[in-house]
């Protein structure tokens, strides 16, 4: 397994993938890196306070000890509580294999022990259940036990690959063991948990094990879905029925044209189903992905990659169905995304989904992290108006401490402490950086070190460190967003053109070697496919991977910029600005206020009438969209409203 | 009270306000005329059976012999069965106003004797906690006990109206007496009920009986209201907290601005403000109306009159926050609208109020309906794309015979049955007519008759039947869409020039006299406000009073109307289909065909690629909102893209 990267998507001899993860791939400065420390020093070594403050660890250490004095009373909102625990020892375990510290190091060892305690002498383990009394298993829809499971087999991985140690590996497994005894054939065959994950967690079980049963157990569960077996029923008096999609149990996915329901239920069971590809070689279930993938891509991702239109169920809309204001684009669901993407970019080789990858870590994922690695956003939208009226709950565009359903906050952990897992990939031609960050990427003995100040500048610069004797091609993803860049090799301008997304260098590499790609980064305005109902006769701001907004704390007098509208005729102009924002490179735009409106008058007039001239011209500063409501709450958009439309 | 009509505003000697409803109004033939006709053939008659089946009669039965042999089991999903049947009473009593049949009569008083009998010695009277485990006024969040009381009390105003029949009135009497018993300043005085309805209808219970303390008790849970009395608590395990604004317990009415939380909620308790402001002659409260309504109009009313933009908890949402395929616009939403602006109407005299009132009947509130009156629509989008993932329940875009939460069927029976009372009023100088329809109207000895085939054909004619020997004034509501007409008086061109929307011809009436008013009904195109974000770069398709849709099926080839755009330029062209939908004008608009897309394209693209060629010229066949979705479930929308947005 030396083949392999230490990070989330561990292939084995018998994984058939195009790329397989670089076995090296380390982030040492630059944009993530900042982004990397700050969850390295604030958000994984508070995630044991928060889960003490939540309740999550008492209900271990009462199910370790139920007839202690303590009484079992479950705390928390959710059956799933347990698995914030998971996610955040994941987290901190790919931390470790980053930068081991002792401190972490002792907290993870104690909370393993803590979940190795709660373990029944059966291998059954979710507190809920054990400190409830209903009975395990009964429950399937709301229950969330294989779901949890899943998050503890990952996290076991993730313990087992960073430390070496077998402690939280050996949970997993009587876990699963336990699972296996009561699910699949000749056991009981009659349901699915209502929500995805034990199926890529299994898959993973079997990468680290080798062992066959826990990758038929996945393709069992894969393949059970989507027959309409799960109902709402009388699970925890849930008075809405959320009907099959929800829990992706509507259809099986190798029938499927469209991603629905609940969009993180949906895409971690793709991502669970494009490991089961991988190891089954299936060609019919990778052509389903791929009609599924483009579906998602075309006609129901947000300009910042989030997904999942709607409040309701927290789920996928029709297509082209994409508010801004209304976007729920859960941070969960960006997390979703890349994991099912990455696994789609090893299957296949294809640059399209490093693509999106990048445009959802920095735009839909990272807004959901605040600033401070201290607060977090659960939703995403891409309008707020300056009188927001939100529900009470986690689903504002409150930074949050915590949430009431805190799904979002150690995913985020997780995915950016394994986030280099995700820059380079191998294959049996050589070496691909599928992102662009200052570090070490490689494997099968090609080695590089990259050096940039990407996405502020565009120059990213690849410098050999080891290579084969060997010709060998150096891939390099050439964004889709990008219209003007050059390649130099070793000086020398090299031929730039891009296949399939990726520029190719090909030749017998030696130390020393420079490669340097140059990425135009003039701002630009984007607009949107014309069934894209909720922005039309918008144009939005980009510059090189991120997404830009108008937040009403930049503008000036705090004009609201839902009183404005853009000119896209004039020129954007960029500002470096060190001193906002941890440092963010701003464009600035031209555009005019609206008037405002008399009280009472109907907001519908005669198609003929005279617009009402818009005289005043104001200047209007975009900020990147990752870094809004990091200044308290106020007015922010993506879409500006082209002037000629207004 | 021989001044007022038979209604259900019935204004008592101390009432006052600018206008009152004409004691005489009855329509005769026409649009309205057809679909009461449907209403009191279809939708009423088989009102029994639809309790019957849904189980609310069973619960009446239950509670009035708990000890018999049927088990008290409550059926139904909602604590609120109760009222379901009260509507239907009110709605039936109208039409035996309206058209006395020995049938209907009978079904009423079975119905009735039936309520009298369920009710508890004590006056008690709510089956769902009757027949329950839990204990009556402990659960007023949730528990819908005065919002059912308050559709008891207006049942029983009506059928004593009807009727002359003291039974229902009695049961309303000695319930109202209860809850004086139980709530009041010395008494309970910790709480309203979630659901705001018994306001408006003690005023009405004191309107019918003459007693203070009715109007007292409606003005305490009036003012009682917003300040944060109400939280979800464990009423029924719900897991969700609505906040404050939810059940309309934010703020007081008086210091409030903006029209917030579930959308009937704030209606039904600003009916009830309104009612309490023309008892007390209340400014504060009076300015506090007018304020909200001109902030729903503005800001949060859809083309159709509909409001009530999000699913998410039923609510009104920010200002303009209008979006056409999410908009939730319950049929309830657009009943409680008309009963608000109705209120408002006779309060202050000015016409506006009954512009949105023409609005949401002949489109927002009639969608509704099926034309078959035997199925309904809870929700009202304004765009249905041709593959809708709905989830299952009320909330969809599927006509349906009736609802789990069958709140919309009998309201809707409610309002068809009472229409006539909302389209004349009297004042000290003579009769207003707010609507138009083809009846007879009047009051205080000036009575006039109409003939009209409005909305269809724009020429109103009113006759005068009796006048006064005084100098009177005729006022016709000029609708606020109207932008050329004529006015002739005994066939002599007469000053047309409105004064806040009333055309006003005064004069000494003499029977005979004639008035002609010819309304232009031209088709037009309307655009959105540019703060509208949902449906910018649209127009929409209107004619008269009525708004306009593309369905599916009358497009070319079935051409689906999320592929086209409308060519603003070319003229609009009609079309008398008497063959289609029970009759109907249809509007043939030109546009164009939008491409396909690839599979997997990125639906961004950069601003200044040329636009796409759409050399496909289409006839787009549009026909009135109201009668959409009679015809299976195809794509729809109101608002098309303008060409040259796109």
């Amino acid at each position: 397994m030396n083949t392999a990267s230490i990070g989330p998507v561990h292939p084995g001899p018998n994984t058939v993938t195009a790329h397989r993860p670089a076995t090296l791939a380390r982030i040492s400065d630059g944009f993530w890196a900042l982004r990397r420390r700050v969850n390295a020093e604030a958000s994984i070594p508070e995630g044991p306070q928060r889960l003490e403050e939540a309740g999550n660890l008492a209900n271990l250490r009462a199910a370790a000890d139920p007839d202690g004095s303590a009484a079992p009373v479950f705390s928390g909102d959710f059956q799933f509580q347990d698995s914030d625990v998971y996610k955040w020892l994941e987290a901190a375990c790919w931390q470790l294999a980053d930068e081991p510290t002792p401190a972490l190091a002792a907290d993870v060892e104690q909370i393993v022990a803590l979940v190795s305690a709660a373990q029944r002498e059966d291998g059954y383990l979710q507190t809920y259940y054990q400190l409830g009394e209903r009975e395990p298993w009964t429950e399937l829809g709301w229950g969330h036990e294989l779901y949890c499971a899943g998050h503890l087999m990952q996290a076991a991985a993730a313990h087992y690959r960073a430390t070496g140690g077998r402690r939280l590996l050996d949970v997993a497994l009587r876990l699963a063991d336990h699972i296996e005894s009561v699910f699949g054939p000749g056991k009981r065959v009659d349901a699915v948990c209502g929500h995805p994950e034990v199926e890529t967690a299994l898959v993973e079980l079997y990468r680290t094990t080798g062992e066959q049963r826990y990758l038929d157990l996945a393709r069992y569960f894969l393949d059970r879905r989507g027959h309409g077996t799960l109902t709402s029923g009388a699970d925890r008096g849930h008075d809405r029925d959320p009907g099959p999609e929800y829990w992706q149990d509507h259809l099986p996915i190798r029938e499927a044209g469209e991603m629905v329901g609940h969009s993180v239920r949906q895409l971690y069971l793709l991502a669970g189903a494009a490991d089961l590809a991988a190891e089954s070689d299936d060609d019919e279930l990778r052509q389903a992905l791929v009609r599924l993938w483009q579906d998602m891509v075309s006609n129901k991702t947000y300009l910042t990659g989030g997904v999942g239109s709607r409040h309701d169920w927290e789920s996928f809309g029709d297509a082209h169905e994409l508010p801004a204001d209304r976007a729920y684009a859960e941070t969960c669901a960006a997390i979703a995304s890349v994991q099912f993407s990455w696994r789609m970019a090893l299957l296949t080789g294809e640059a399209r989904y490093s693509d999106l990858i990048e445009r959802t870590l920095f735009n839909g994922f990272l807004s959901g992290v605040g600033m401070d690695g201290r607060t977090w956003l659960y939703v995403n939208p891409l309008h707020l108006r300056a009188t927001p009226h939100e529900r009470p709950g986690d689903q504002t565009a409150h930074r949050t401490p915590w949430f009431r359903c805190a799904c979002c906050p150690p995913n985020a952990m997780r995915l950016l402490a394994s986030l280099p897992h995700y820059f380079a990939s191998v294959s049996g031609t050589g070496l691909h950086l599928h992102q662009y960050a200052t570090g070490k990427y490689g494997g099968d003995g090609f080695t590089v070190h990259v050096a940039t100040e990407y996405p502020w500048r565009g120059t990213v610069t690849v410098t050999v460190d080891d290579a084969p004797a060997e010709q060998r091609t150096l891939s390099l993803r050439l964004p889709a967003w990008c219209v003007r860049h050059t390649l130099t090799v070793n000086g020398t301008l090299a031929d730039g053109s891009a296949q399939d997304g990726w520029l190719r260098v090909t030749g017998m590499f030696q130390r020393g070697d420079s490669i340097r790609l140059d990425l135009g980064l003039m701002p630009r305005l984007t607009r949107p496919n014309p069934r894209v109902d909720a922005v039309r006769g918008c144009v939005a701001i980009e510059r090189g991977p991120l997404v830009y907004c108008l937040e009403q704390s930049d503008q000036p007098g705090g004009l609201n910029p839902d009183d404005v509208v853009l000119d896209p005729a004039a020129p954007l102009a960029v500002q470096e600005r060190p001193d906002l924002l941890g440092g963010v490179t701003t464009v600035i735009a031209s555009g005019r206020r609206l008037p405002s409106d008399e009280p009472g008058q109907w907001p519908y007039t005669p198609h003929e009438a005279e617009p009402r001239p818009l005289p005043e011209t104001v200047h209007l500063a975009a900020v990147p969209y990752y870094a809004w409501a990091n200044r308290g709450l106020g007015a922010m958009r993506v879409w500006i409203p082209a002037a000629e439309v207004g």
